[in-house]
């Protein structure tokens, strides 16, 4: 295991302490393993918190900051965080509007979610409600999972619901705008090599030299099927295919084209990816209104990709253009 | 070799087709292999061009945009661009007012430079001035280059030196604050593994189970020393030390400090090396004005870190804080 760390018991308590070091508009509360907005909690604003195991950086410590979520809870390295950190964000960020929760649809995410937010309701009064991403179309259950996983949608419902609450929309219509983006929107990933969890020490799962996971999920979990490497041209059709039927997206549609690196690959090989994927949207008619090319929900080192479409309207795309300002995210601002 | 590309030989010019596809603001010059600003050139406005071997994305065509670069050529894998690409380039950005050349100190690099400068003065009378960076303090001469080799500060200077240019200073003086940054900036890199030009197939250098390369060059040049792999407070140290006493950085200084990942290290990792650059500049005395953590001058795939020191004033801060829209760095607009 080759990797810049210390104690690897550690690593995402002193990741949190380099963010509050790195980002002085952030603030961490390093009990509860919270990074939270400085100017949290905004009086009249809904607040929004997200939060999953770690691994997946920038994912969801890197958007919190104006225009998007309010506070981020770490898990420990693909481990769900536990009540309590979601509790005490809830509480961080709560300015009397209520709390949106956006959760990935992973059973222990799911839970603990819920939990909190009957914890919350229970302590202060606080209005919470949940929405949950599952837009990974390669399985219907996974290692993890029941139903879909949530996937590459997450970053961009947390930036189009961020927008939302911070224009003023309250609770009801934040959730109304977050299930749109889930519903609309679709993603599939291929693996092309595994990747290690520090205090595990070896790889999550085994990969041939010539083989490659496609429909893998963001913590290793089996795809749809295990094939030989193929060009970047294939993949893109392997992955896009299943993304583009299943909703569907056709001709005259308008989509954000999300291509998201897994944490290990390069941004050369991610533009030679949205090149095949800008050809077969192009052929299909349908048309990128926003790219997004970067490794925004990564697996630790793991070598891949994964494409996120999401079908947008005017409203979604004026919430997608307006202001953020976060370490990951940031324009107009 | 796994890769997300089609044939080896192409990933540039595919790459390229995905730069163009992604960003509608620039423009790409497939013949020439160069990416410039959709509105070069910009009359009355100093033109700034850049360029190098690919596969250090989003080093330079990733800066192209308002604020930073007007223009970058894209030479094959770790191999300089020719001067006829840099000539182009010159031509597409000249808007009246000159055009400064930012050249990383690679022998390929500075004489094709040289060359291009030169042919544009012939050609069209093109008033160029070129800026070497030179900030790498690990070793005086290294495989490619005589001298220092230019690695971080490159990115920090072309968002300055763009600035500069931006808000109508002339060529010198955009020259000058170019010249400035290079003087007070200072980087040394880690690598903990190698990397595969695509083209080549095999690992341009090897590494053992548990070494790293302490002082590597952004092509897997040698570096210091080839040490076993060590917990990231040690490696903090063994970079920090070197480029704090060169300049050197002392008590009361304030810096832009910027951890960059070489292509395949993950950000948690890279947060765990900032909390550690963090405390070491603290303990000096030197205090950090803005950070920048990410992966912006990269090595492939290859596993790694690399820190860059630069030194600012009431100027240069100002340079750095104003608006830039380029695909990897973007803020203000």
């Amino acid at each position: 295991m080759k990797k810049l760390i210390n104690d690897p018991n550690d690593v995402v308590v002193e990741a949190l302490l380099g963010v509050e070091a790195a980002h002085p508009d952030l603030r961490v509360d390093h009990a509860n393993k919270v990074v939270y907005r400085g100017d949290a909690p905004k009086p009249g604003k809904v607040g929004i918190i997200s939060g999953g195991g770690s691994g997946h950086e920038p994912l969801h410590g890197g958007f919190v900051g104006l225009g998007m979520l309010d506070a981020a809870c770490a898990g420990e390295v693909f481990t769900s965080p536990v009540p309590d950190q979601m509790l005490a964000a809830t509480k961080l960020v709560d300015g009397g509007a209520g709390v949106l929760h956006v959760v990935k649809n992973y059973t222990g995410d799911v839970m603990n979610f819920e939990m909190a937010a009957e914890l919350a309701a229970a302590e202060t009064g606080a209005n919470v409600v949940s929405v949950v991403t599952d837009d990974d179309v390669a399985v219907q259950d996974s290692t993890w999972t029941a139903g879909r996983r949530g996937v590459g949608v997450t970053v961009l419902l947390e930036k189009i619901a961020g927008a939302a609450a911070e224009e003023g929309r309250d609770l009801d219509a934040v959730a109304a705008v977050a299930r749109k983006v889930n519903a609309q929107g679709r993603s599939m990933g291929v693996a092309l090599t595994s990747c290690t969890v520090p205090a595990a020490g070896s790889p999550t799962f085994q990969l041939g030299e010539d083989e490659m996971e496609v429909g893998v999920g963001i913590h290793g979990e089996p795809g749809r099927r295990r094939v030989p490497l193929a060009p970047a041209k294939e993949i893109a059709e392997m992955i896009l295919e299943p993304i583009l039927s299943d909703l569907p997206f056709g001709s005259g549609d308008a989509v954000i084209a999300f291509v998201n690196g897994l944490g290990g690959t390069p941004l050369i090989e991610l533009y030679v990816m949205y090149n095949e994927v800008s050809k077969i949207l192009s052929k299909h008619g349908v048309s990128v209104a926003r790219p997004l090319v970067g490794s925004y929900i990564t697996s630790l080192e793991m070598a891949g990709s994964s494409v996120t479409l999401l079908k947008v309207d005017d409203e979604l795309l004026s919430l997608w253009d307006a202001p953020v300002r976060t370490p990951a995210l940031r324009w107009g601002i």
